[in-house]
């Protein structure tokens, strides 16, 4: 009797297409059978099709913009680009000694850090899967190091649980997931469950929480080897005569969860903080200076966009130099990119369609604060053995960053010493610069007592009061009614940044936004 | 009416004690409030008072060797040392392109790596708490990287699960702890959950449970964006039109039950897996050939230790010079420190005491293989966007750890193709070398594809074949019975390694290992 023939398996499918046509076909179909993992970016954007010598003027030379200008100019364009800094990247944006920062309202901070030493007030850290970003970084030479997002040494703190006292991050984590593992694990045959999960689903639930929780053969979360090979030992193993490790105590299941510490367990968990991540060597603004490099160039700098206006053959976009205040120039060309933030672009006059007008005028900008203190001593490496990743609090900050570069060296680092947002963050935002950074050191001294001997220098970014965006990322009124209002060409003119994306605030947003944006434009050139 | 005089809080004690002495009297209140956690290791050794001309003899120049060589020198003994292979380091080896590797049995291995690549057989990270070894780096000037132990973007795999499909790591995570949430969320206000928690921690238990298992409104795990947000989508978020993310459907609780995939959940939560996790810039050995560099001197390599004696007023080691094997020599010293692993010191004569004999004679040692393979593309990169990390598998070849170096590299890398141990290694230790190449390469095809196209060259290093070692670690017949017999000092001779400590098969525990040896040996020496 010969076998039923069956249907192949996917891996007797995949087996088949390697055989027959080679690995690179194999992947292929991994891919399409959802072994792989597509993403929105496929690689460099493809413009084909002559422009004939179409022109269109890019406002803003952030990453949206900077990336429109160079794809579009190797597309055939005639690009040129306004820019209202003396210098590109817009958030994309990294602070160093002897650097200069005027905030909206007039204070002025000259950045003090020693040379070497960095601190990025926008974006800091790059996801695995943000493949635009990552991709342009390739292309243009921008050297990728590991961003140490978690960290199970660094702390979690609440000034209300553990009498203020820092916890370190493994404990409320094997601790919380002990416990709850416990707590399952003694009523898996009690009635609810018996009927949600079949016997033999139990057996192995039972299983996989002794392994999840480090629970002991009889499925109680104690003091053990199992528990304090996760959460840390009151001797830790060593070598010799006392090298038998002694295990600790973990927390009570109520004084876990009364610390409300466990919120922030899943701070990694989530696609765009899960490990691994990344950033460039040296700062965030590596990306910024390697685009700046294709297309400073088509750059004019120190402009600010007064009007824009838009009829049926083109744009004209009328600016001021800021050098010569009060004077003001035009520009005009076929299209526009206006990757401009809507809380500018609201400023501006210009005769965009109504629905699109309702969503500039509508959007309002998040507020957040930054602050970077430069220490004499890496304290937390030194003293505590922390190495990068973030500590997090309920005070004021929010959290503590630890700096991903230069590990182990010797001297001087910079902490992310708050980073705060929404409600939090406005109580430093009406601060001057020098009294936000003196909150944040009294604030990260009840976390790190070593702050009051080691501090040098500081410099505090208050979102809204950045000049050039006025905010930290746009929040929309109603994005489900109002998204195709925004993104869709409006005549000659399209928007692009990361307030048009899904992924607001990250780079990969304002990138692929732009990417968008621009693949429509040249649609239409090219189709009509 | 004035207020109750309260003891002060933990916080306002060390408040008060940081006011008065400063940020570092404070920190050592910390320390000993049980903020900060203590290692073994508190800081360089220091062995106080004169040897008076004391001569050593120590046997191995693996990282335990070395150490006590450079520290007993250090502190005025008069130092030799007896080392089987042409080099230092022992077990934190590392092969490159151009190396020859023997084994037991009399096969060659010849690495053909391309310049750059590298593949440690031995040690290959180490955690950010194993404080000896990294202070050694540091005072040695052995540069550090992050090892990228854990990556939500590298695979889970089973043979016998989901057709043999790889899930990435990100998706059973997600969906354990998605699933384990809700199943707990539905039987708090059972009567067995009602008497173990009280009702205000069982309201923060579910409020918890939401945050941790990504549960919907309704304490549901299912299809959506906050499940999505951790497990990833159908259609990722992007930019422009097409920006809106589209989830993509959880696995159901039984698929992952039965997967047995959670096995591996807790992969990255022991203390020695936690992250962050370091590496040597360069290979494993650069800690080697630093510690080389201090005690070359005192060096005599190419050496086969033959017998031991010891007496009352010292100890005499016979060897023989690999390069003249049959014709022996003889040094004498006051002491020995004997970094031999047991495996080799039981084939040596010696007249060391009935209890430590015992131990020699009854430890046996692990079994594992490792096997190095070099590809011509890093595949798992540019097409599948895993940079550093580990696929856990069920095959034999047990993981596949992608390089935790030169990410984004265009051109070759080396994986870790294959690291088993126990009875899974035996079917690998039988086969000669390229076989167990050949038997790597398919298994690993499984889950890469692409290795078919892109395989350069191998070494597989099976470690009961290692010349030097005969085994991976050292495991005890009963450690609790007969590990201060092993540790103590025996007359004249101490034993140091890896073997001697509660952290096998670490260079910490090498290290930790030899610092208490030396250290009872200098007391003998100082104080009789």
């Amino acid at each position: 009797m010969s076998e039923p023939q069956l249907a192949p398996t996917r891996r007797q499918l995949l087996g088949m297409i390697g055989t027959v046509a080679g690995a690179s076909a194999m992947y292929q179909a991994m891919a399409m059978l959802g072994v792989a993992h597509a993403s929105p970016y496929t690689g460099p954007v493809r413009l084909e099709g002559d422009p004939q010598g179409a022109t269109v003027l890019v406002l803003g030379a952030g990453l949206a913009g900077m990336v429109a200008a160079m794809e579009l100019r190797a597309a055939g364009y005639s690009v040129q680009v306004l820019e209202y800094r003396e210098k590109a990247g817009g958030r994309c944006w990294t602070l160093r000694g002897g650097d200069r920062y005027t905030e909206l309202g007039g204070a002025e901070q000259e950045v003090a850090f020693t040379e070497g030493n960095y601190f990025n007030p926008g974006p800091w850290r790059i996801p695995y899967h943000h493949h635009a970003v990552l991709d342009y970084c390739q292309r243009l030479g921008v050297e990728l190091e590991p961003f140490l997002q978690d960290n199970r040494n660094a702390y979690l703190h609440s000034t209300t649980a553990f009498d203020g006292t820092p916890r370190r991050q493994r404990e409320i984590s094997a601790d919380y997931r002990g416990h709850v593992a416990e707590l399952l694990s003694k009523v898996t045959d009690q009635g609810a469950l018996e009927q949600m999960v079949s016997a033999e689903d139990r057996a192995l639930l039972l299983e996989s929480l002794r392994s999840f929780g480090a629970l002991d053969s009889e499925m109680r979360y104690q003091r053990s080897s199992s528990a304090s090979g996760r959460r840390g030992y009151e001797r830790a193993p060593g070598g010799g005569v006392e090298g038998e490790p002694i295990p600790n105590d973990p927390l009570d299941l109520s004084s876990v969860l009364q610390s409300r510490l466990w919120q922030h367990l899943s701070a990694s968990d989530s696609m765009n903080t899960q490990m691994p991540m990344f950033q460039p060597r040296g700062g965030m603004d590596m990306i910024a200076q390697a685009m700046q490099r294709e297309v400073e160039d088509l750059i004019r700098f120190n402009t600010r966009v007064v009007a824009l206006e838009q009829d049926d053959e083109g744009v004209t976009v009328t600016f001021e130099d800021r050098r010569s205040p009060g004077s003001t120039e035009q520009l005009r060309a076929d299209y526009c990119v206006c990757t401009l933030p809507f809380s500018v672009l609201g400023q501006v006059d210009h005769n965009l369609s109504g629905p699109l007008s309702n969503v500039i005028d509508t959007m309002h900008y998040a507020s957040s604060i930054k602050v970077g203190l430069e220490f004499d001593r890496r304290f937390w490496e030194e003293d505590e053995q922390i190495f990068g990743g973030i500590t997090y609090t309920d005070l004021p900050i929010s959290m503590i960053s630890y700096p991903s570069n230069d590990y182990f060296r010797r001297g001087s680092g910079v902490l992310l010493g708050a980073y705060s947002w929404g409600a939090t963050s406005y109580q430093f935002n009406a601060l001057p610069p020098e009294d936000r950074i003196a909150r944040a050191l009294d604030y990260g001294a009840q976390i790190h007592p070593q702050y009051r001997d080691h501090f040098t220098s500081g410099v505090a970014v208050a979102w809204h009061r950045v000049p050039w965006v006025m905010g930290c990322y746009g929040i929309w009124q109603d994005k489900a009614a109002q998204y195709q209002d925004a993104v869709a060409m409006d005549r000659r003119v399209v928007m692009a940044g990361e307030h048009l994306s899904y992924l607001p605030a990250w780079m990969e947003g304002a990138i692929l936004s732009s990417l968008d944006a621009i693949s429509r434009l040249h649609d239409r050139v090219v189709n009509g």
